[in-house]
């Protein structure tokens, strides 16, 4: 998988920014997929947030999408600051080779800092933190993102990888005192601990801007090998991510399947707020985008559709709905009405069950439930 | 708190080795706390394990608690094979100021590889695993070991510091292979996640030696510096710890309080078998080194005593007991008879009580009912 890096000045104007980014992206030749930087199209600053942000489905990401579609590349789109309602997240939007939306990442970490007579800096006055641990699916696998300082918690990326994530794509921006100290470490460490690929994708360092980028966009192997490594000025780097690598590592040095998770327990919480309700025909939307005969479980279902405690496959009229929280298994028609319900399965036995749960989807995204496990 | 890394050479003799470490940490002027390397008194070599192997109160272990006596310091024995019935560990003991015994860890994640038609070292095949996060308590607050390729899991350095400590000690011996690309990177790393110091300490090579360990020793503060790295030879290297540093940096980059909990969850699992039994009469004794007057909570008293599960003061003839897995409080006697029992707190609350708690002791060891307020 060929990767591209755009580390790219950000300008004052929002509609100049995505232009360039496009262009740069459309230079980059013979690419799988492509990362632009942490706020690409606003100055990092926490009073232009808002008036540079927009909601789901803005132009920003209408051109991303259609950029994606046209070149037939995944595209990691940075991130902007997203509106929803009187809030504001720093948002990264995945797309898919055909400009679908394969994930939604809010930066779930803010950098709050406020030390008496010191510095002060406190992201958390503009932004709101999102509440999720994001992956997405590719043909060559689940890979992982989030934003700048979410990768200084460990846990993030690790959960992202026992997940299956192969790859953690990071637009960010560290600064002239975090970057030169812990930036390459950083990239580095998160690789060789997940045995995964790190990409770290920042905006061109800008002496003007009120805050100055680092820089030093990077891509890590699952050694800690460094594969590319930008300078300081606008510049696109390049990295083949080589997953044979990445599993021989993990047969060499067990560290992923060594650990002792009878000493030792990380788990995803579900999030205490439920996640957003979505309408049927918008998860309908994003099911249908599932080449044909894919098989999917019921997992990675839910991460598509973005609502992680929610499997739901689609079929001629209805979904297969399942929530985590709950010992329950039941089909529910468009409207959500309850046909049936499965109590049977024991928590354990239908995690079990679910893991390992094949949805085979024909050609117009529905589910061929002849073909598919999943109905008991 | 001054550390002396005592980078030492390993001879085929014993009782050569356990004497040249000695010398060695005697030649270190006005230390607080001294650091021995992995496997220090015997060589690095699966077959040689179980023929220097020794039980608990061993010769080196009377050697290295008779050292921390007679000098008053700390002492990370770094680690030696540890006979319990059939059973080889590779432990490591830590002593107090006055000899008495702070901990033990037994290695917790083995190296076990199997390549077919390559390397192959099961580390499995001879000595087992221990079963536990250790710490210990000192007048500079709580510190954590590990031996070598646990800290190669960042959940079990991550455990260590939440239960506050603020240096994880690693008698460790990387290779050739590992050692350049991987070590200064992972106690860097590990030093920057968790934000307290990070001290290796490794055999100095030998390239006779069927296992050439990779030396250079190190110690990295929490902002990722390296304060202090030896080169292959044998070496003491000196380092201070300044937790006033360590305080400056929690609060100037906040990463162990800004963990979103809410998303990811690490805890520490009860081993599946329960704790070795002690008897009162062990525990006691282990209870009555603490210095008179000193505050502990219950989970620094139940790590003293080396049973996670377990709070346990030592009254005049009393002592109160809880299983942290049963939402009860229980008062014993001598004889482990239950006096009273007090499970009108729920879990929560009893939590929040007991980590809170202060057991106030008086200058025999015994506890002061007055003064402490854990007697409901």
């Amino acid at each position: 998988m060929r990767i591209a890096l755009i580390q790219m000045m950000v300008a004052e104007n929002k509609q100049e920014n995505i232009r360039r980014a496009c262009a740069k992206i459309r230079e980059a030749q013979g690419i799988d997929l492509a990362v632009l930087p942490e706020m690409f199209c606003c100055p990092y600053d926490n009073a232009r947030f808002r008036a540079y942000g927009e909601p789901d489905g803005g132009e920003t990401q209408t051109a991303l999408s259609a950029l994606a579609a046209e070149l037939g590349i995944y595209l990691v789109g940075g991130s902007l600051p997203e509106l929803d309602g009187d809030r504001v997240y720093n948002t990264c939007y995945v797309f898919g080779r055909h400009g679908e939306r394969l994930a939604k990442h809010r930066k779930a970490h803010l950098f709050d800092i406020d030390i008496p007579g010191g510095q002060r800096f406190m992201e958390s006055e503009t932004l709101s933190p999102g509440g999720a641990v994001t992956t997405f699916e590719t043909e060559l696998g689940t890979m992982g993102v989030c934003i700048c300082f979410d990768l200084r918690f460990e846990e993030l990326a690790r959960c992202m990888c026992l997940r299956g994530a192969r790859c953690i794509f990071v637009p960010a921006a560290f600064n002239g005192t975090t970057g030169p100290a812990h930036w390459e470490l950083l990239f580095r460490q998160r690789a060789v601990d997940n045995q995964c690929f790190t990409i770290g994708v920042s905006p061109a360092r800008d002496e003007r801007a009120s805050y100055v980028a680092y820089g030093n966009s990077i891509a890590a192997d699952p050694w800690g090998n460094v594969l590319c490594r930008a300078g300081a000025e606008e510049s696109t780097q390049f990295a083949t991510l080589d997953f044979d690598r990445l599993e021989a590592v993990r047969q060499q040095l067990p560290i992923l399947s060594a650990r002792r998770t009878d000493l030792y327990e990380l788990r995803e919480r579900v999030p205490t707020k439920p996640p957003a309700v979505r309408t049927f025909a918008a998860i309908y939307d994003l099911v249908r985008q599932i080449p044909a005969g894919k098989v999917m479980t019921y997992s990675q279902i839910a991460r598509l559709i973005g609502m992680p405690n929610y499997a739901v496959a689609v079929g001629n009229a209805m979904a297969a709905c399942r929530d985590a929280s709950v010992p329950c298994h039941r089909v529910v028609d468009r409207n959500g009405g309850t046909k049936a319900a499965f109590d049977t399965y024991g928590p354990r036995t239908q995690q079990a069950w679910l893991e390992t749960e094949g949805v085979v989807f024909r050609p117009d995204g529905t589910v061929d439930l002849t073909a598919s496990q999943w109905n008991p």
